[in-house]
């Protein structure tokens, strides 16, 4: 794509609710770049992320005012506005992507946007789903460590699941370690772990890796949807 | 296995709370077999399908009383409650099978039952996943015809998703058709479809089916567990 590599990070609101104990404690830093796909614009501005760029259909968000840096596609398109979102990223030279309010509602959308990090995998690039109770992300030929308490704090299960076919697995640190195990996407082993101090773990293949929590939110994602609508100005549909 | 091949089919309640509205119109049927897995049984018995066998490691749920077929398991094991009901189901030659209660909790719990969708393929069976915004079944090599308003009502949408590495797909009767397309586990070309009248969709390879709409309850699976444990007569966690 020619563009320069950035050290910082995308990062990228889509169109679910995303409320500040989402962010996992994220705040913005010099160099990262702010995308808002659809709705997510103005989730990024409420949570003071100020979004450099508003991208896809607007078809269930309003359009954000001329003024902004705004990338408009049409309503049918083969592209999810997550997928719009990475692409921009993407062809700006980033090669981190931290996803929020791309999971918690429609779990098709779910499905989608955990492929969407295999996607980034397959550029070179990593990615990473964050919600209040859950981190996603999808390695491939690496390692990567987690550390006992990492995103969600203590308590927190962490779970691998291979993506393709099959993706040999190393996995130390852990209560039921794994040595070189074929992984399988046809039969879930790999679920419901716990970190002992620091979690190792060696994909050969592609591999998914979660930290989940038993959900905390009082109340739904239908619900934060709609409070979220109505804090960022928007009417019900 | 051994076990004559059964026409019925079998239900299997998993941990989740599950409603009225989840079961998509299913009543239990003569020749039907109603495995009901850790705190699945209550539920089970709560929407009158009355569970021939309960199975689990009751970690999370009270025991049921000795009187009821038990089936347990260590509570550190390797494999899910969700594969232990299919374990038992596929043991007693059913090849259909109706999960309810498997998805809309922990992520990684759902990622674990739509792998087992693919478990269930690869064995000669075929399973899916019922909740009330979301019907999901995986094929494999095969066609599958779906009629507009099937399980969720108008206005659902249709996602396909390869689950191995790709997927050739045909489908018609949709508003964005494929013609022997390579659909990757890389990329989420086939979300958000709308079925015209019949889907009629052809796999060669892995495919995740599903049909969903945007969320219908007014409360979160978070205090739907709470209601349905209440109902249960368990006590909160």
């Amino acid at each position: 794509m020619g563009a320069e590599v950035k050290s910082g990070r995308c990062i990228l609101f889509c169109g679910r609710p995303v409320e500040e104990a989402d962010l996992l404690g994220l705040t913005r830093q010099p160099g990262d770049l702010v995308i808002g796909a659809d709705g997510g614009f103005f989730t990024a501005r409420r949570l003071g992320f100020s979004p450099d760029l508003a991208i896809g259909d607007f078809d269930s968000a309003p359009m954000p005012e001329p003024e902004a840096n705004l990338e408009v596609h049409p309503a049918h398109k083969d592209e999810t506005d997550c997928i719009l979102g990475v692409d921009a990223g993407l062809a700006r030279g980033f090669t981190r992507f931290i996803i929020l309010g791309g999971t918690g509602g429609r779990l098709d959308h779910t499905v989608a946007n955990l492929q969407t990090l295999r996607y980034l995998c397959e550029r070179g690039a990593r990615g990473e789903l964050r919600e209040r109770d859950c981190w996603a992300q999808v390695i491939q030929d690496e390692t990567l460590e987690l550390r006992r308490g990492a995103y969600l704090g203590e308590g927190a299960y962490l779970s691998l699941f291979a993506m393709s076919g099959e993706c040999r697995v190393t996995e130390t640190g852990v209560e039921y370690p794994l040595e070189d195990y074929p992984l399988s996407g046809a039969y879930p082993l790999g679920v419901s772990n716990h970190i002992r101090d620091t979690a190792r773990i060696t994909a050969q293949g592609t591999l998914l890796v979660m930290l989940c929590r038993e959900c905390m939110s009082s109340f739904s994602s239908c619900e934060r949807r709609k409070r979220s609508k109505k804090k960022n100005g928007q009417s019900e549909q």
